[in-house]
């Protein structure tokens, strides 16, 4: 069964490892976010295209889930020492992915073609694509102001409160290569348990997939295309649990916009793209709530501490799929 | 005594250490080569800079000359995972070097603040000078077509036959606020060890100090200023010690231009520019033939093993100048 997943970090690479373990490449594409994309230190930075292939490659920090594992960091303690900003934590092996990447870039070369051969040097054989070669960024419009993606979640630690989002760029920004072909081409599209404001929306809007957050969903038929969708399956995984997230602010955001962050705001938040939602058993008395939005319903353990449960969760996914198709 | 040192890499660095360990910050002023600079990676490389500075702040690498201690080597290798130019070493503390220099390059800063304020940060207390805040480009011309430096030197090891050298934009770089001065206001000029062809001769000719390598020397009186130099002596330490190089190709390039490589030919080359030369006992039989030049001679043992060996040598020079004042 061919899958098309979007992901952001830690969250969305975590399910798309677990993919990965259970789909041969040729069955799993997966697009990831560049809304979050920046330059830093003279570096081009994409923290959730690196996340996503570092944990596919093994390669990530099993602790923190971004960064590499068995990481040094003499490049940042030396750069803290000239009173370099040093508010973004660069590790030494991770380094060279944004000194290698930047070069190319300049280089001529696109995005793409530089995560393709990332990938292809790193043992990743799923095809992992950026939503698009062009720039796209995120800016969080909060009570402070406008503040790029990681000046408000690194910088700020996202401590000023959120107002709003828009995507600088996305209007213009083509979709990479491939990824239109991915969703068209996918039996199911798996919206990943990542940030839906900050990491999913950016991929809906330059990927031109109908975005209506704030509207309530309207009824739709299992499966039916619409817009850039393909005609399988759409299924989200709640990164909401028991009304707070793992890591990551999006609780936060779906509070200060005046929404109870809960799995049935993020079921709402998707709304009609979805025909089916996939929730924690902590959530289960929402159930009906979810069904009542038109979508097939999956209760199971989707906190995903280790790689069996990453792959279990992966397995009841596919196999929800399975059911709907 | 103020003594404004001109210096390259390796051997110039460790000459000046021992002059930083007998003098006071005010009375020494290092004026370093930059002509080997590059950009490698997308980031601005000075290496005779770095040497100079690492040396004298005790955090160079004690076994290379070049580099840091204690270095690690992750980006480096993961550089070459990812298929990068990897004939240019740079271990990981390094890195933050070029990385906040290339930034606050492209913010405007010059080469010249950037110095101070590094110097600051690894507490180099002595002033030390890029010889111009505009590029200067050392280019070996071979029998293999003209080479950047580096490429000359780090990528092809020094294998291709030299013709001749060039420094691009010498002729309208420049040169360092400082320089002068500080070249005017010394009691004494000491040119390093370091190789006259692409470490000396690049700082002679941005600080239009005469330069005639290739005419004998005329005749000068001790102590008699000239060109851009103060009034007081000038002194040059050989580096090359019976016929060779402790390092680098300095010996190699005196050959391939059809002159036998000898302190004398080191002595000749810088000519009328010096009241005095320093020479290694193992050549203390060319004693009469540099006195000849109309030179003070110093013979002692200038090969630099130890901090010790740099403190008695950089001893002996400031006493032989302080005899010749």
């Amino acid at each position: 069964m061919r899958i098309t997943a979007l992901a952001g970090g830690v969250g969305g690479a975590k399910l798309a490892h677990g993919l990965a373990q259970i789909l041969p490449p040729e069955d799993l594409t997966i697009i990831v976010n560049t809304g979050d994309d920046f330059e830093h230190l003279g570096l081009y930075i994409c923290p959730d295209l690196d996340t996503v292939c570092y944990t596919l490659a093994g390669l990530a920090n099993p602790q923190t889930g971004w960064g590499r594992a068995n990481e040094t960091w003499n490049a940042m303690a030396n750069l803290k020492r000239l009173g370099a900003p040093d508010w973004f934590n660069l590790g030494d092996s991770d380094l060279a992915t944004h000194i290698e990447r930047t070069r190319r870039l300049k280089e001529g070369q696109t995005l793409s073609q530089i995560t393709r051969d990332f990938c292809k040097a790193w043992g990743v054989k799923h095809t992992v694509l950026p939503m698009s070669d062009q720039p796209v960024r995120t800016i969080v419009e909060t009570e402070e102001g406008d503040l790029p993606f990681q000046e408000y979640f690194v910088h700020r630690k996202c401590e000023p409160r959120v107002k709003g989002f828009r995507f600088e760029g996305a209007d213009v920004a083509e979709p990479a290569p491939g990824t239109r072909e991915a969703l068209q081409s996918a039996e199911a599209v798996v919206i990943c348990p990542s940030n839906p404001w900050v990491s999913i929306d950016p991929i809906l809007r330059v990927l031109s997939l109908t975005l209506s957050p704030l509207r309530p969903p309207s009824p739709l038929p299992l499966g039916e295309g619409k817009g850039g969708w393909g005609e399988g399956v759409r299924v989200a995984v709640s990164p909401i649990i028991g009304g707070q997230t793992v890591k990551g602010p999006a609780a936060k955001m779906f509070s200060e916009l005046g929404i109870e962050p809960s799995a049935l705001a993020v079921a709402k938040h998707y709304g009609a793209l979805l025909t089916g939602f996939v929730m924690d058993e902590t959530d289960a008395q929402l159930r009906e709530e979810v069904r009542g939005l038109n979508m097939r319903v999956l209760v199971t353990n989707t906190l995903m501490q280790s790689l069996d449960d990453r792959m279990q969760l992966a397995s009841e996914v596919v196999n929800f799929i399975r059911e709907a198709i």
